[in-house]
């Protein structure tokens, strides 16, 4: 049977592309230690990807990222909102035990005097003492003066606006409430764009911030290639008002949330093409995640929770549980769809790991180290996960588990007021991932199980005074 | 640089590998018609698999069928209950159009005498006719009488229930109401299983059925590999109430419903399977789908419809919109996830244009062919869809929009009235697919062309006396 030319051409291509993949052409040993990124989306929902059953907003790069690597079903963020849940990632700790959060200011705001306290130790700080590049791209969003922003914790640079993109809100310019959202002008905010301690752009110029950032990232990534890095990028999109470059409008059948979408998506795409281009992407892990829950009282400028319940806010489900993925090609398994547990926290904890870095010794790390789970190894090493709205300790996942001593609807949506519920209401999250049926009559022994692990947690918890409670001078 | 001897052999392999792929054992011609396989399930949600976003119900079989065909993300069945659900797949019909709906009756009993009219063309007979073995394997639901059996519409064989799994009740045997479902037992339900028009085994061992079905399916597939073939292979599951073999108890995190969908993707990979091993994947299109969306009144019995709102008996499109999904190596493109409209009537014309055969000409048909669709060629020839409930014309999607005339809440949830509306309520279901923003007031031009949509279909609309109305003798 003769072989048809082409047949033959296309082997002969494959057999050098696996050499090349085997025989990487920058030699890099392979004890050399990973390169991290962070991909942090701001109020994306658990529902918002295609590869997490958005049926209109097209994710090809995250699909694809997926595909070749880790996809958690069931991996949260530490706060449903957005100051807490930084602080969360980048030290591996409940943002009670930092100070970052409190009861009467939800985040940080352009008149806050407080931020991240230099004595927490940031990822940044962790992979930079031992010998990481460091560079961070986006929001910010743990303290604008200068004692506070990311050059002064751990990360060697810094690109990105340091607080919300809807903060600083310009009165004369803007119509009044959330009009000023539905058609948004780059004018009604004026937020500065930051490079390293300088304003360098005020406003910034939302509609190309996205592209921005990631062409920063990438330079970054190419500038660094020969030595181990951490890049944090950090988006400050889909939290409104939105904006999405030029290229990207009208790209998306969902409107202009489903742009900024697909814009992120495409930055996505970049990094992963960067760190493939340059041969790094066997030695580089990188994840994707949010900050939290999709801000659902903007209609169709929010996102979606998919099939959990409420949003940005509140510590039911689509408050705090997030898209996660992570991909390192040759050490995940591709395609891989986990059930295992995991929170942003657990950022923190696996990149040290992974890393050789040490983790403070000298305070409670909430963070664990994922490794097995995304090598496909054994099962995950996070069993259960506290759920805090300001420092009130609203429920408690347990395994399948979720009680809720406290619930309260949504930020920002009409004023709710905070329910106690003694016992608490009890759902298995895993038959009943949308939390409809309280079961809490049927397993008392669940319950006492989980008030013996908030009895543990408070043993050890020191709570200081709150960073988002000090003003401005 | 020495090459390692394993890229050697992998390359060699890897050419062997191309070169049986080219050249298929079986030397089947390019022009054999393709086989059909409809898979499809009975109550499943549009968010209960893996690929469309469900975080603890494991599919891999059908996650792999996704990512090497394609899947939809608007795909609609023709009524949101079983028999007119499976009248209009099988028809390419309206169920409006051959009687197979009606108001009183929402589904054939036990106690019906009626069925799919004889002067009704199934896609069995479209096939047959042209040369086609065809199986039916599972719920029928077309009518229990022998002439509405499937071995009187086209099929040559059949084994399966002939309506649904809750149906002949033994009153003495069950416990009364719901009670009956939180934990079923086979000897509750007296419902048939029959081999061509007789009945096998009574009540029917529904705890082996799934796989029952599927080796049926699979055994007919390698009996008939020599001849082009029409398996329409409809589990009766995941419908209460829930039973799963032996091997499938405790097998997903989901409980028993999501075991029950676990054994339908093992059974999805069974299919598959051996369409590889027999050689017959390059020349088979295999559809899966299901009749309609979750029944939610059924707790975690019932499914879950992700995103979309309610479920099963309505309107919303949690009870019409369902996991759509289509493989046909080599013909559909790997991975693809497709936005265009598509329908279950969609499958008769398009199967039946695929295998050269002629749609009936004297009587309207719904179904388009989506051809283009699937070979990721152009956009689709679908732009609209009618949702009836009984013989009410509830609710129009046209383009990106939805009118609804009508809302009434789910089948067998709380008596909710049918609430008509003047001008319909609109939703712009891509950007808002959980249909919360009626935005009617901005778009009354949509509305103006629906309503000339509404009154063109009213024009050919014949409508025949209901068969579902119909009494056994």
């Amino acid at each position: 049977m003769p072989i048809a030319r082409p047949v033959v051409t296309f082997a002969v291509l494959l057999l050098v592309g696996l050499l090349t993949r085997i025989c990487p052409a920058d030699d890099t040993p392979a004890s050399t230690p990973p390169n991290f990124v962070v991909i942090f989306a701001d109020d994306l929902g658990y529902g918002d990807l295609s590869c997490y059953g958005h049926p209109t907003i097209a994710t090809p790069h995250l699909d694809r990222m997926a595909s070749e690597g880790i996809r958690f079903t069931q991996f949260y963020s530490a706060s449903s909102v957005c100051t807490p849940s930084r602080a969360a990632l980048l030290t591996g700790r409940l943002p009670i035990r930092s100070g970052m959060c409190s009861d009467r200011r939800r985040v940080l705001f352009p008149n806050s005097g407080g931020g991240i306290p230099a004595e927490e130790v940031t990822l940044a700080e962790g992979l930079s003492d031992i010998g990481y590049a460091t560079g961070a791209f986006g929001k910010w969003h743990l303290g604008h003066l200068p004692q506070f922003l990311p050059t002064s914790n751990g990360f060697d640079t810094y690109f990105g606006i340091p607080y919300s993109n809807d903060m600083d809100r310009v009165n004369d310019a803007a119509p009044k409430g959330r009009e000023s959202f539905w058609n948004p002008k780059v004018e009604y905010w004026n937020v500065p764009l930051i490079r390293d301690t300088e304003v360098v752009e005020r406003p910034a110029d939302q509609t190309t911030i996205t592209r921005r950032y990631t062409e920063e990232a990438t330079d970054y990534i190419r500038a660094h290639k020969d030595e181990p890095f951490f890049v944090y990028l950090a988006h400050s999109m889909p939290h409104v008002p939105l904006f999405r470059s030029p290229e990207f409008e009208g790209h998306s059948r969902r409107g202009l949330y489903g742009d900024v979408i697909e814009e992120i998506d495409w930055s996505v795409g970049q990094v992963l093409q960067t760190l493939r281009d340059e041969g790094l992407a066997e030695n580089t892990l990188v994840w994707f995640t949010s900050d939290n829950g999709p801000w659902l009282i903007f209609g169709d400028h929010g996102g979606s929770a998919g099939l959990l319940k409420d949003g940005k806010g509140c510590t039911w489900e689509g408050g705090m549980r997030e898209p996660g993925m992570a991909w390192w090609p040759g050490t995940i398994p591709g395609g891989t769809v986990t059930m295992e547990l995991g929170s942003t926290m657990d950022i923190f904890t696996t990149c040290l790991s992974l890393a050789g870095g040490t983790l403070p010794g000298d305070r409670v790390i909430d963070g664990v180290d994922l490794t097995p789970v995304l090598k496909g190894k054994g099962e995950g090493a996070r069993d259960h996960m506290f759920f805090y709205r300001g420092t009130e300790l609203m429920a408690v996942r347990f395994g399948p588990w979720k009680a809720h001593f406290h619930t309260q609807g949504a930020y920002g949506a009409e004023a709710r007021q905070r329910v106690a519920h003694d016992p608490p209401l009890l759902f298995n999250l895993e038959y009943d991932p949308s939390e409809r049926q309280n079961v809490a009559d049927d397993y008392p022994e669940v319950i006492e199980k989980i008030r013996q692990l908030v009895a543990q947690h408070r043993e050890n918890l020191d709570v200081p005074p709150s960073q988002l409670e000090i003003p401005l001078n």
